[in-house]
């Protein structure tokens, strides 16, 4: 089916665009009071990730709401490692919490490289999103990087320094990298599934990216993040490695159209690391939708001249805050659509 | 009195010497059965901070159980907000814990420039670690620098995005810059009291430094790290800005002589945009001393070399982990002392 607005697609491919496609990361969520009612009227979290009308129903919301160019499907990074035998929940207020960790071979080796069958529950919100959306805008599937969901699945939760994860990088390489290739074989099968359903653009999240140092992301991160991007030719890949500051010029290399840029760069820095054959996504300070309608425009505006209007997805450097007002969200993406490059 | 090892002090200073100096952040803490002696024998964290005697006795333990080349008072940088008004509990297993956070201007008006006096316990402790130390290592004091002090007086605890600090930054910059202006005339006093006490020099903690972008960075926060350094001229001072990558060039311009580099930045890049004028402290992974002897020895080297000998003060890219053994931080020490730049 023919994409009505396919500014987001061209703006992957370095096609010319008219202006500037915008999207948020987070967008379906509880910035809207629409998502919280679904939200609400449901058990928890995992049951409107499972629940594929649900899903669906978020996932459109923004594109209804707040006329965003692209939508994204609502799901959850954390749902590779459920399919691959390590089951998780979602504690409100606190975040993802595994019931077992893997400490060791035997918890490993009780693992399993996931089956898309096992995720079918996001294959069927994809179908049923594409027919909601009915070609007005892309949808974009995505999944987390290998070293992220190795993080959680080693950790059991959230942690500031990751330093369990990091620990049997150290310790035992070798069974690092057999769990790395497990989940990357996982997340290749599970992206490939999410295309073959209708995706029309994927994204690879690597949230934790930013806690190694460049040699060591090279080894445990981008290594496997390069066999993603190598195996996935259907659509455009979009990598955001967060806070992999070191990593630029490699991310620059890999086989992908767009390379996510967060609020701490500076979009000419980074350009010139990643090369001119990259579309650059992002990079407003999530905080700065906190200010003033004006002050919005104004940092919307001077982030958009510095991202020079070529390759330039508009979006934030990182998910939107929940506290968000929907208004303010409003005034970042009419600010985008307004903009005229000079 | 003269230091008998004042390696650090000399290589601050840029001067020569005959190897380099080393010592770890947190060195005075978890890693040592000693240390969780003397806190298992006290109610909590902060009778330790608070009790010059016991302050005093886990200040000196790394100087004779490990070999380091330099003591750091034991302290915590949250007795600064704690003085200016703002009290904290230590919750085991949690972090840091403040009853009230500030949310308004009379919030800020309730709170007042901290008087060195109210900190008596600390300066107390130093003159007591320098008796103890008698002129063996040098002795470093330090505090929190004003942005990272101002993200746990708004956010009350731990964050992984700090967005209610920053959001107090972009929605009411009138008032954070009235609260960092506080925080920054408590910590010079606070500083300035320390070196009157004894400590040969300052190292300033910017640990959440990298969640801004190099402008609000700026603004928020190298603005008063500025000011602090200004005001110090009595001895040395170190500031580590972690994740600070926007900001290396202006940090290398602060009245300073040392500037710590985290684990994941280059040496070789840091010094491109720091300059030569400045020392690097820094930067071995703390999670390489959870590897094996060899690893931990190849992986230091490795250091040393890229550093390459001149103008550097061996230490971890960040605190060392409470669960790392005795014995590897032996290793690592003896490592950069045994080590010669060919």
């Amino acid at each position: 089916m023919k994409i009505e607005n396919d500014l987001l697609l061209r703006a992957a491919r370095g096609e010319e665009v008219e202006r500037t496609p915008v999207w948020l990361m987070r967008q379906a969520g509880r910035i809207l009071p629409e998502y919280r009612a679904v939200r609400a009227s449901l058990s928890g979290f995992k049951q409107l990730v499972e629940t594929p009308e649900f899903a669906c129903e978020v996932t459109l919301q923004p594109v209804d709401l707040l006329g965003v160019d692209a939508a994204i499907i609502f799901s959850d990074i954390l749902v590779v490692p459920d399919a691959m035998g390590l089951p998780y929940k979602m504690l409100p207020g606190v975040g993802p919490a595994f019931d077992q960790t893997v400490k060791n071979a035997s918890d490993v080796k009780r693992l399993r490289v996931a089956d898309p069958g096992d995720l079918q529950y996001v294959t069927d919100a994809i179908r049923l999103a594409k027919k909601g959306l009915n070609g007005r805008v892309p949808l974009i599937g995505f999944a987390g990087a290998p070293w992220t969901i190795f993080c959680y699945m080693i950790e059991g939760g959230g942690s500031k320094t990751w330093s369990a994860a990091r620990r049997m990088a150290v310790q035992n390489p070798a069974l690092a990298h057999e769990l790395l290739g497990m989940i990357t074989e996982s997340t290749i099968a599970y992206l490939k599934a999410q295309i073959e359903a209708g995706v029309d653009l994927v994204q690879i999240f690597d949230s934790w990216a930013g806690v190694l140092d460049g040699r060591t992301y090279e080894a445990f991160g981008l290594n496997y993040v390069r066999r993603i991007c190598d195996a996935i030719n259907e659509v455009p890949v979009t990598v955001f490695a967060k806070g992999a500051y070191p990593s630029l010029k490699s991310l620059g290399e890999l086989n992908c159209r767009t390379i996510g840029v967060d609020w701490q760069m500076d979009p000419n820095w980074v350009r010139s690391l990643v090369g001119p054959e990259k579309t650059l996504q992002g990079n407003l300070d999530p905080a700065v939708l906190y200010a003033d309608f004006e002050t919005i425009k104004s940092e919307t505006t001077e982030m958009l001249r510095r991202f020079g209007g070529r390759r330039h997805i508009a979006n934030l450097g990182h998910g939107v805050y929940p506290d968000t007002h929907p208004d303010k969200v409003r005034c970042f993406i009419e600010t985008v659509k307004e903009f005229k490059h000079s």
